[in-house]
């Protein structure tokens, strides 16, 4: 359920009434990693594996559906907000790394110049040849917000959506957090066997922030669009790793930031 | 500097034209507390010294102004992406209370019904009387729109307000990411020691989550107006905690999602 009704109270100029609203949930999510208490986010609910399977995976923690033996609602707590995963036997998790990427050691590089230097050694840059028509990205936000229930009802959730370069939907999938819908939509990917998107097009609706980016080259998705303005560091980043990177989508306008070459 | 002017394909219909375009700038910050690397957030430069300070009291790691010695530029690192926080003699961080907020411990309580209790007991209630009149609050987005200047160029910058009961502006700050520029706001309240802001409005552009409600609650800030919805967790926290919620700022409507008796 990713929306709750409440009531309000609407003020409108000097009157004022009771009224119901609806709300995106937004609720804490626990990952255990073979029942060892891993990471708390806070998130929409609802495809909750694919979001855990796609954390991990743009994280760097898991290289695809093989490291995953089981994941499933931890059966001794039944909130909806706690998940467990089980890797398969041979795989483990470097714990150390995800906490280095929030707290820095002097080594990493992160501040100045050195950063997306740094940062560029983790991934390979894009190398696909897809090209797709400028005409069909203008309407993939359409197609993205036709495939949407809650959206436009709260304007609360935001959303992300994978498709093909001839504009057919493969998965689309909402949260109160972008970066959230990105993961849902990159563990779709990983649990189904679909990676790498290497042929696809990623549109968010809203911002293009670095992280967005950064998920995105992890699942090697070439073409970005975002229906608002990219971060400098996005831009950055997506020239120096080969990525397409189109925003502001307005009706039959939108800006090129990144990899022109891909646009017929 | 907040934004940054770089070349792009503007598209619009089927033709295309170089242009320039303005974009927020996005950069990671290292802070370290005296001397050791603590925390890297990405975040828009300007203002640092508050995002710091903001950060540290929103987090309960520092509890006011006393408790930071000096707080400036690593002088051994002139990125400007790397802060320097020296604690005053006395006074020391709990590094393990933050770590604990992202890697949770089986003991956190954080996932179903327990979170708003578990959550609540590190804030008291807000018992605040100030009022303010509706039309009051109805024009504060307007007056935070005409403290920005980047914001309406870009749409790609968050900013948070902080005013007076009568509508006086006390600070304005921008960021790309909207917990930033809350932090901010609340740094400069820190830095200046004018916490807690106990009779003041919140103003954030965009939407309410959880993370926001809380920055204000720690701040002891009894109203918080978004100009978009509300989450639920941040409807459900704000009641909890005796906190007037308004969101959905639109010309001369808005909804109360809590804390109605204050608004004249």
């Amino acid at each position: 359920m990713s929306t709750v009704t409440r009531k309000v109270i609407r003020v409108s100029g000097a009157a004022r009434r009771e009224a119901t609203d609806e709300l995106a949930v937004e609720e804490p999510l626990e990952i255990r990693i073979d029942t060892r208490p891993f990471v708390v986010t806070m998130r929409t609910p609802g495809h909750d594996e694919e979001l855990a399977a796609g954390f991990l995976f743009t994280e760097g923690l898991i290289a695809s559906r093989k490291d995953i033996a089981e994941i499933h609602e931890n059966r001794r707590n039944r909130s909806g907000n706690s998940l467990d995963v089980f890797l398969s036997a041979g795989s483990s998790i470097d714990l150390d790394r995800l906490r280095r990427r929030s707290f820095v050691s002097s080594s990493c590089g992160v501040c100045g110049k050195e950063s997306i230097r740094a940062l560029q050694k983790r991934f390979k840059p894009i190398r696909s040849r897809v090209r797709v028509a400028s005409e069909l990205l203008l309407d993939l936000p359409n197609r993205l917000r036709a495939a949407q229930s809650t959206f436009e009802r709260t304007g609360g959730l935001h959303a992300a959506g994978i498709f093909t370069p001839d504009g057919k939907l493969i998965v689309a999938r909402e949260d109160i957090g972008r970066h959230n819908a990105v993961d849902k939509v990159v563990g779709f990917g990983v649990l189904n066997s679909l990676l790498p998107f290497s042929e696809h097009v990623l549109v968010v609706s809203g911002r293009a922030s670095f992280e967005i980016i950064q998920k995105a080259i992890a699942a090697k998705i070439p073409i970005i669009c975002a229906v608002s303005a990219p971060s400098s560091l996005a831009v950055e980043f997506a020239r120096a790793n080969g990525q397409t990177l189109v925003g502001f989508i307005r009706e039959k306008r939108m800006n090129v930031y990144a990899g022109k070459q891909r646009l017929r």
